[in-house]
């Protein structure tokens, strides 16, 4: 993706968005959306409080393999680590070991790594395979996900707002006053203009308890028709903000 | 909420969903969405999958307390187990306390449960006081929360769709055609008959990567222009779904 770039390591996902806003960071990379598990919510509420801008997205097929120590057989395995949406994801696999128990974890990568320090003989975690190269583990099984349309969005952040040739695809963040029709009313500006709307979520508004901001995506980059929507959606929203302007990922990788 | 009624444990939300399906179980109370957090995803997946009926909703302020076992101090506490979503919400906690370190788990009232178990002297957990009633621990600290516009909404579900006097809501699914236009037109149901939308919310579909189910809630029960808007929204949508019809609950407890 960005050949020879040095990969910083973070603790929390405010400290990824963070330091990119003060330059200790050029890029960020984050996961937006799964095709099975939905919005990572968490980081649309970060877009909308840092002023990074998305320039790029990225679809990755999500592949969950079976990770434990070198020496560990299939048959050892009584405990598997992962994060709540990876174990989800393969819960064919729990369904046909039910000797096997499914242990939620903080991370998918993090479960590889703490099965390994331990030296466990009788566990394994699932992750992505390069987890396993990091930290010395073996794969015992690939594949383990239920579903093999199983696709995550990212995005790609930078701080300064430039716009790559060919960008056709936007999002955005927008709330609205809390009277009938008001979502009706912002999503004309989009339908009366032939704007193809890809995708909208809510998220609630902290401290405003059932208010919500909106994000939509839309197959528009920058020309006089999108302008003039957005022109529109500031008469009727009462906060419209631009995420990123960014060429539309292909369907398939 | 339901008195002398049996409480009966579920060890997944899954679990929840079939013992009330199967009549092992009369109702299921489940939350559905939180005022800072957002929509418990997986609670729409599996209204989706089941066969049950939203009876009546319920707005509970959410509290978190600083839970220990009994004897330890406030000051001997370095480590403090929660649910993620409980740890982020005592952000200003961690930020006064800084020798203190956020340990993320499973769920709150468990996470409880294990610092009492392990008769840890230098942690403690977040979580509702009774978490700490039930496993015998002492709350150090009440209101930990940073922002106490913290409500959580629940559902109280049903196998029959049995609809209360007072119903005047409506929790719908639907999903659409992927062309443009199509959520405007399916919102103009609604917003041409004035039918207030209180909130709207997508979910991926499982296996069809960038497709959504929507789920909606209006202002209207059970009469003529709520049925005429069905009847409408049918016409243009893949599927509609009614999740319940139930009286709404007050915004404030």
């Amino acid at each position: 993706m960005l050949p020879g770039a040095k990969v910083v390591p973070c603790a929390t996902l405010k400290d990824v968005f963070e330091r990119v806003t003060v330059k200790d960071a050029d890029v960020a990379v984050v996961p937006i959306e799964n095709s099975l598990a939905g919005s990572v919510a968490e980081h649309y509420d970060m877009l909308l409080a840092h002023e990074l801008f998305v320039q790029q997205e990225f679809l990755l097929r999500i592949e969950h393999n079976l990770i434990a120590a070198p020496g560990v057989k299939t048959g050892q395995v009584r405990k598997v680590y992962s994060h709540p949406v990876a174990l989800e994801q393969c819960r064919e696999f729990f369904r046909k070991n039910r000797n096997v128990q499914a242990v939620p974890f903080y991370d998918t990568a993090g479960s590889v790594a703490h099965v390994l320090r331990e030296r466990m003989q009788d566990a394994a975690a699932i992750a992505g395979k390069r987890a396993a190269d990091v930290y010395g583990g073996k794969v015992l099984r690939a594949g383990l996900e239920d579903n093999k349309q199983n696709f995550t969005r990212f995005f790609l952040l930078r701080r300064d707002r430039r716009v790559l040739v060919g960008a056709d695809k936007t999002s955005i963040a927008f709330a609205l006053r809390n009277i009938p029709g008001a979502l009706f009313k912002a999503l004309s500006v989009f339908a009366l203009r032939d704007i193809n709307l890809t995708r909208i979520e809510s998220r609630p508004i902290q401290g405003r308890p059932w208010e919500y901001v909106f994000f939509a995506d839309y197959l528009r980059g920058e020309n006089e028709a999108a302008e003039r929507a957005l022109g529109h959606l500031r008469e009727i929203a009462d906060f419209v903000k631009v995420l990123g302007i960014y060429p539309a990922a292909g369907k398939k990788r």
